[in-house]
């Protein structure tokens, strides 16, 4: 890690289902790409397939939405995200915290992950106050229900869940 | 802070009291000196004057024990922590979080200097689980009770911390 | 909201699954009912397809219990309760907490809607000390085991819980 | 308490310290005020002595900012909360929470305050997104630093903060 | 209960799913075997049918791995914990606390069962630091994941869990 | 420990200031003193001399009102309270809870604990409903507000209380 900082150069991942992405994601990944060089967000490819977007469709709004960061690329990835990060080379896990039980989980998971891989730090972010109460399945309830969800997610994320799930209970 | 990243120097402030240092602190800073090109560690000259070592004391106590740590700075400071931040052009003020309370605390601190300094960003770091329960505070009480804390400090302030309070209730 | 009040009739809604109806519902119910000029009990018709009781059933229980309570009314509703609170005419949203775990539910869901629907009051009632550890979901457990339950539900319903799950692991 | 609601006129006591009013008070005030037909609000004379400002400055700064609120009006009381509920002819009492530590405080309050009388309901309500991290302690911390507090109190009292406290730590 | 212990022979119930024990359960069963004089460890025969290990092979593993302790002894059991507490003679029911939301659900339930049965006295242990990230479910995604879990369950019990789930994800 | 149980004779630790002792305490005592053979309830000495009784007094209303629990005995102890356990022999130390905060600050506590005195078992018992909001202090602010505490505390206790803090401010 030392000779990665060395030569100024330090790789964070950001590991979520981004199912699909939002303004919080995007406000988070705003503000860790000012800090670290480079930038993975890793789009978890789930296996509960209860997912509404397949991960090709994630991978691409994602890209889409962060097309204009430098130093951003977003990647799908499979199986411990201590491992993934190892294959990426990141020295930096970043987590979101919305509230108190996301404290609670993260907590719980930040000591296995050191256990397995005690070199990744993990820096955990607060989520902006304006994004405290948005999550994914919070506004694909509010689509469901046939409300307007634009000023959460980019364009592109509302057109498509609305396609999907639009009036769909 | 895109021009500080652009010359590859990120730099962090990690303020706290270190009245006096622990090792639960040290291993923060040692987890934080590897990610960052730069680590002041921001001793606060508090007001309340309850503290048990004086500013110097302590500047020099946490300088004796991070005096290997290339990168790593250890300075006094007065005012606001986002203030100082600007002053020492930080653009990352790291936290140490042992408890739920600490988050709850520290959640709304980073609201509140979100809104003082918008591009100082706020990393939040576990504290390790060998230092969870390891506070100063707690060792001082250690101490008073005639216990022995030199697995929790570097030896020179587990002598301080005997000289100034040993078995004094 | 200031000529609702103007001619002394704040209407206020509580909406929730009923699935079946609660004492602690009821403390919560004569509660608020105290207070507001109307209540409107509002039996959410999920869409998730788990609920032990029919809508119809529902709110036919909650009806009869609560049959007494001048001022008090109850319906069906599909959708957010914002939006059900718009159609009503309610200008506050009660919501009864019984632990941590749902204080910080309702805090982000009261964040959502005051965005949503920023006119619309919340106000959060905490469960009385006897009726903390009663949930719908831990009676159906216990009359699953066999366990008596007359005394935590009006006993229509703790004759129709019995009929629906007793003794049906 | 019926009686009170048949004629129209549920009255809602806030009680706080006032030390002095911020604009997260007056939010919760202007909320509040739009749901009962009368408000009180109960400076408490607290008896700690570290009040910044005295019981008469913390009653006219409240009046001054709330003086266009009708149906609002302002005393300073000593004792209990909920015996003062008792003598305005109160039948609510207002809490406004801002954090999880704010809930678990308040929690016990109501506990021992339904015990201590019984007809008065406790009706909590969140503090807006923005104001959420915003406390009077925290404002005194930042005037003592030199910051400015303009958008966190109403003006008259921003004045008098900087006069007493301005610069002095 | 007084009769129980006059004869010097308090009986405790450790209830739980144990699909399958881990080390951090059996931390919990040899610090609670030293204390009482007999331990009961209920294992759950669950009716959610979820389990990754019949109650069978949950029995057998359990009691492979606590064989050496003498008045330590482990049974199925079907129904609520606090009628099997009865029907064991058990006066104590010893539950372990890993988190708050651990804290959170056995508080309530804590307050259920001491109204089912009064006599029954909980006591909740809190897991070591080592083993506070360490739960089945953790287990059962790291072996799905590849991962080599030796270090936290019983040998025996990590051939099985990767002959079971290994590589299935 | 092994042989203290072989004998059949667990001791156990119970700490706490006891200024004065209230129900909520002899409920915790009455409980825990059915399960151990012995138990000591040990009034810490405290050296913030902001007791408002006296070490002498705090033990005497405590002995007063356990006088008749066979078993239970009450002394005055200064230092560490896993100290104190070591002394009397205890290989139990029983905590009781009663919120949120309460846990984790004993949780803190109990990991400090393991590590002073590795041997001696912390067991958390939850407070009852019905004194879950009555603490110490809390009852001394009722009293100062000319309230009468009768249901909460042996009678001796009321009447010291009155005498001492009635009416004072």
């Amino acid at each position: 890690m030392v000779s990665e900082r060395s030569n100024g150069n330090v790789v964070a991942l950001l590991p979520a289902s981004f199912d699909p992405v939002t303004n919080g994601h995007l406000d988070l990944v705003e503000r860790a790409h000012r800090v670290f060089d480079e930038l993975v967000l890793g789009v978890a490819i789930n296996v509960s397939k209860n997912e509404t977007f397949s991960t090709e469709e994630r991978v691409d709004l994602l890209r889409s939405a962060t097309k204009d960061l430098k130093g951003v690329r977003v990647c799908a990835f499979s199986g411990l995200a201590v491992d993934y990060a190892r294959e990426v080379g990141a020295s930096v896990l970043v987590r979101g915290l919305r509230a108190m039980s996301d404290f609670e989980y993260e907590f719980e998971m930040a000591g296995m992950n050191k256990h397995l891989h005690p070199e990744l730090e993990t820096f955990f972010m607060m989520a902006s106050q304006e994004h405290m109460y948005v999550s994914s399945s919070r506004l694909k309830e509010l689509v469901r229900f046939g409300r307007n969800i634009d000023e959460f997610v980019p364009s592109e994320v509302a057109k498509m869940l609305v396609e999907r799930l639009g009036g769909k209970l």
